[in-house]
């Protein structure tokens, strides 16, 4: 049984609702690329599946990067001269400019506007902004609440910390037949961001979930990484599991309501890029490829030219694109369970051409075989053929041993699953072998 | 003289009409895989062509087949209950299930109704059924007459034999300056259907007798064969025969009044599929080209991966795709005259191409040739060149050894008969040399 | 600085001005291709630039073609029985066909017309014409005047001289860092022609100024010759000089209004090919490629298959298609200074893509380098990266040594000046080095 089929086997309304809820579970906290928040997001996480959480020090080196002194928040507030307070990080952690450097000071409205972050386009967004690599503090509001501070002394106080840690990342291996990987990847430091990446998280988890119950030919290697630092820190620390890595996908705002885009490795044909573009064609009415770009997410480091691996990005709309990006308004209701539902599909989808794109040899290939004598043929001639036959005869025609069956699919234009079913079906009637060694 | 002039010779019109008379003679018999039928069709051909007629025992193994035994027929009716004649074979042999074992029997409506097939959408028409690999028998009436069949006992009988013999199919080789040979193959199986395929016999049949009577570089082989089990049969009976084919076209469904189709061989950009597209861009008003696919006609048996032949397949409408396919209205009303004739040009004019796609050498290959000298340049200055001199510009600029003529004629877009009678006006003025060796 | 910026220092209103004079000084002369007019306008130009002017005999064998008679003129007329002149070259040198034999007749009207060519569908137009290399003699004139010369005889003179002499062309060597050559080329043999092809004298002449003044990586050759025969002459002249040339542009009719025509090198992806569409596509409002082909001007020399040169032509409007070519209103009205101008900035920055097009290996290759510390990288996070930043991104990423600025350029969308301000930016910053022997 296929993952896709292991999937079906729960209402995909159901799966929607799961999905959701986690993300819902995971919203409230205050993540960042280091510190307690991503910690405790982390176990969450934990608890569904068995993965390992690593901690590396503050201080190490990671290629070009050094990992940087963990962050951590109580609280922050902004009191205004008569002590009510006007802006409060338990009402909303997007307030507080992530990273913020501690501070507690009194301020003139003049100030203090230095210090504020808004959006004039969207003026009841609250924006999300950070400023890890350099020391730096700030608050981010809503354009409305922006403008209506009232002349005056503000309080400010932001009661965090940022002094040697660990940079925390969750990693599950689940080995398979073969030691080759396929590489799952999504970044986990947003704070209370939905679409981006909470999203990429509970369907990541699901896909964890599905692949751990079951046998499989490769190897999967998931991480729930801080973006950049974190993808950075795990090539640095893994240069032998990343020569094995033979696929991958990165998981990002995966579960609004838009319409999926699969932004293609730096290797622009790799069987990844070819299997979600297939997937995305034959399984949901819209879709769009992108070329691939080196800014995006993780996938910029995994495509960097010392590694180049076969690592694509699925989205549903593109980061950067939407309003809502980086903003209060990529909430809970950004997100559609069905929208997550159907992506845990396409990434299973995915995950099965992957696992089934075998080489086979026609053992018959002289002229076609007698189909009819093997129940495989209409006995009555004179009608077309179907697609069941017609995906018979393509995979009689191109098993010569060049042609995978994704090749096949792709160029008889049918899905991969009745492909790989029809070679099955072919395989049991000893019409074809499968070539050894195929994916060494 | 190449086989376009010489075709040429003989007005249009009177060459469409001696091909659909042709087809005419042939549409009364009722063809099948094996019989008297086919041999009957193979010996009014072969009273045109110096054609070998063949016999392949029932029972003998071709690949993974067996040729089947031998069905004749006689006669096949049905009558009611008052003794009149309600189907009549004689009136027209597709009332006959194709293959139908022999039966006599008395039977009620209720049971009668079970074995007939009929075109509920064209309800006029009679369908074409065959049951060649199952013992079966049945009857194809009108929808119309099948539904106004009344209650009561009907007397059944098909006198029909099935008993070992023969496969018969006919095969014409026409020796030329090298071994490399260009096949041309048609079904001959079908009984009173004329675009399917008596269109491929008569058109098929001018051809030979045009080569026939002319010096040729490539050799020849024309088949006139059963589908599938003919293709597979002449393919497992000629292994070395198969090695020297170069280039092939299949010829089927080419009178009717649609536009052309060209479906390309399994290697997509074979010789043959380059020279049937040219041909087809510069010589009709309309065509498609299709890309491979495993279905169709006897091509899927070229194109097994055993043989993956250079053999595409030459239609006009395409089969399974009009409304008359496989039913009485594929009768010779639907031959168009002028159709099979441009049919026959269009396949004159690739098999021009074929012969003719030589390699030459620049002799003065730095800076262009002073053809003004020669008399192949205007000598007044100040004007565009026309397509004459076009032409020889480009044959010297691509005659380096590397393009053929064909590689000129697609790359300058200039017919193929202009760049071929240009390659020789330069030779004659000592501007190029021929290739060596260029079709071994 | 490189030549757009060194063009830049100049007001494109003044260039544009400079370059419709330079054009202006030439427009009267008689050029033809051999004769006191191109020697000449060869001089004008070797004012300007220090250009060799070279001297080929009468009867030297350059490969299949012979040096011609040098051709000069003096005067010529048409007078009527009256003495009335009614022809007169002192006018419009375009009255004369070109390289017309020496005349002195009295002809009735009847005769005289058939050394008369006129342009009916243009009535006010007087045609442009040649004969060099069969010995005839001609008048051009305008439709309108053609058509009303009275019943008559005619006194009709064409003093000029046809003799052994010479054949004069221009070119200038200027040396560069390496010795592989970029080759300029422009035809210098039409006589009262603006467009076709004053503006690619002057544009060219321009453009040697500018890189006469300055450093340059390759090395540059500039030819001014007579159209074919000159071509042929120069490349039979310096077989190993043409071993050198790495890219080479034709410069003609680039002053007109039309929109730009960049014509491809026989080799199609040549590296000026894409240089050429990569600055058009960047720099002007609309462009089109066209493929290469065999007619057209000197490019059908240099691409000659013996020597294949990666040689482009630049056009606004295309020869042959405009109505005022090879007209009287090919005349400098019909040049505008802001073309002029544009089609130099043009130029310079295809030399500018040519000069800098180098490959670089990121010497940071494993993840990103982290930008932020090195003032590279915003430090702000939460936005979309500008196209500097994602200049830099792509820098990077590509250059793993196999990717040159060029390819980054095009597979990044973004203008070569950019990619390259960039590649300079991170060598300085000493995350790339430059891959050595890039051009040898």
């Amino acid at each position: 049984m296929n993952l896709v089929q292991q999937l079906a086997q729960t209402d995909r309304t159901v799966v929607g609702r799961e999905l959701h809820q986690f993300a819902a579970k995971l919203y409230p906290i205050c993540r960042s690329i280091t510190g307690n928040g991503i910690r405790q997001s982390l176990k969450m996480i934990q608890e569904r599946i068995p993965m390992e959480i690593l901690e590396v020090p503050s201080g190490t080196q990671v290629f070009d990067w050094i990992v940087p002194k963990e962050w951590n928040i109580k609280d922050a507030f902004i009191k205004d001269s008569t002590g009510r307070c006007v802006v409060d990080f338990k009402k909303c952690n997007l307030h507080v400019v992530n990273y913020s450097t501690p501070i507690r000071a009194k301020l003139p409205l003049s100030e203090l506007k230095k210090r504020i972050h808004s959006i004039p386009s969207h003026p009841d967004w609250i924006p999300y902004r950070t400023s890890y690599y350099k020391e730096d503090w700030g608050f981010c509001l809503s354009q409305t609440q922006a403008t209506s501070l009232p002349e005056g002394d503000y309080d400010v106080c932001i009661d965090s910390s940022l002094s040697d840690g660990h940079l925390s990342y969750g990693e599950l291996y689940l080995p398979g037949k073969v030691k080759e990987e396929v590489l799952i990847s999504c970044h986990a430091c947003h704070p209370s961001l939905a679409n981006d990446n909470l999203s990429g998280l509970t369907v990541a988890t699901h896909l964890a979930e599905l692949l751990a119950g079951k046998t499989h030919q490769y190897s999967y290697r998931f991480l729930f990484i801080p973006g950049t630092i974190g993808a950075i820190t795990w090539l640095s620390r893994n240069r032998e599991a990343v020569t094995r890595i033979r696929h991958g996908l990165v998981l990002t705002c995966i579960g609004d309501r838009g319409t999926f885009h699969y932004k293609q490795s730096r290797q622009e044909s790799a069987e990844v890029d070819r299997a979600a573009a297939h997937v995305l064609k034959h399984t949901v009415a819209s879709s769009t490829i992108l070329p691939f770009s080196p800014y995006g997410y993780d996938e910029r480091q995994y495509c960097s030219p010392g590694f180049d691996l076969p690592v694509g990005c699925l989205m549903r709309s593109v980061w950067g694109t939407f309003p809502e990006y980086h903003t209060s308004a990529d909430n809970l209701d950004f997100l559609a369970p069905e929208s997550l539902a159907e992506s845990l599909h396409v990434c299973a989808s995915i995950v099965d051409v992957l696992e089934n794109n075998r080489h086979y040899l026609n053992l018959v290939p002289f002229g076609e075989p007698q189909l009819g004598r093997r129940g495989l043929y209409p006995s009555m001639g004179g009608t077309a053929p179907e697609s069941e036959l017609s995906a018979r005869l393509w995979v009689l025609n191109l098993s010569d041993g060049n042609h995978s069956l994704l090749d096949i699919a792709e160029r008889s234009d049918l899905p991969f699953g009745l492909v790989n079913a029809t070679a099955e079906l072919l395989l049991q009637n000893g019409l074809l072998a499968p070539v050894d060694n195929d994916r060494c």
